[in-house]
């Protein structure tokens, strides 16, 4: 199994979070860092999702890949094993959420000269999460078929700050009682432009059009 | 529609949840009635659980429900169209869990006298609900198929403080990667002691197991 860096996150000492997660996206934007903070529910399948997107992208952009967790470094090994990039851990000490400084001493530990897309996989957890901006770009959300259609009637933070809402598992809609067109209504109360993209990570379907995603996002910002 | 009642709960000022949470358990100990607080990731069928559950004794104990939830009311609004059992809605104004003070503000709007069990939906979150003694008797809580056998790895502090793990949605098994003796051995790792019900709450199998485990908890806790 290959061995993976693990950071323990300490508390954060700033105040003022959104004024410091303002100035991490301007450093980042000096060092033509594309930062991309990824949330959801835990077992929704963002470890599997960023395998196969990963896959898709690492021959056209440079990617690191930061996996926040209480605790394991599971899903690292999981992502440095399965892509060859570079992944570290970030352990957050008990904590349900990353904020800008506890995103920056991640950051630290990763080598920016030789990266244009760094991806944050945040603590799964819907709601927290959503409070605290990391300085990133963007931020995208997975939600699992299984979780149902109506989680942004009931997470509505989560689903108002995310620019891309992907749904994965879309392979057992068979077996579940999800509404896909009440999912993009029910989305779109909490974001009007937020962009969905259907996919099944374990089978690859739709990941494409992550990717494409991802990379158009990449590109758009460099130029900007 | 039925309509429910929804409560806003406020912020606590005790900073001493621990004790404030044993004077509150003490409390509904002299009372007779029986707090259960039921945790999980969003999207697991807690209240699907819930209605099963309770339609199959609630002619043997008086039992109420309190649903907390960040936002909306469809939870309260589904238990009590379901089953008939009083139920109303804790909003939390966008905090992720519940502590004593905050249980016990739901708790001032339920009938007491008219209940041997009150059940707390807690918000759909495996961090920090694990984090605040509510004043429960038991923690338990349900970790469905989808998610994954790996989650006590991610999340040891949610299995440790559980006394009860329900393994929902077991009718999806042949379409997901979940590991039933892992998942066992996980939990067991966190706390030893652990009783784990797998149920699928759609079917109903499995349900009659939990609907005895509570029978016989609040059986035994009234004549403790």
């Amino acid at each position: 199994m290959d061995e993976v860096k693990v950071i323990e996150i300490k508390k954060s000492v700033f105040a003022d979070n959104d004024k410091d997660a303002d100035l991490l996206r301007k450093e980042l934007k000096d060092s033509g860092v594309y930062l991309l903070n990824l949330m959801s529910s835990p077992g929704s399948g963002k470890t599997t999702t960023l395998i196969k997107t990963i896959n898709l992208i690492k021959d056209k952009i440079r990617v690191a890949v930061m996996e926040a967790d209480i605790d394991s470094d599971v899903d690292a090994v999981k992502i440095k094993e399965a892509t060859g990039i570079p992944s570290i851990q970030l352990h957050t000490g008990g904590m349900c959420h990353l904020d800008a400084e506890m995103t920056r001493q991640g950051l630290a530990n990763v080598d920016l000269k030789d990266a244009d897309l760094v991806i944050l996989e945040n603590v799964g957890n819907l709601v927290c999460p959503a409070e605290f901006d990391t300085g990133a770009v963007r931020n995208a959300m997975i939600l699992s078929v299984p979780e149902g259609h109506d989680k942004p009637l009931k997470y509505p933070l989560m689903f108002s700050v995310c620019d891309l809402v992907v749904v994965n598992k879309i392979d057992v809609l068979p077996y579940f009682d999800f509404d896909m067109e009440k999912c993009r209504e029910y989305v779109h109360m909490r974001n009007p432009k937020a962009q969905i993209i259907p996919i099944c990570a374990k089978t690859g379907e739709g990941v494409e059009k992550l990717a494409e995603w991802i990379l158009n996002e990449v590109k758009n910002w460099k130029n900007n």
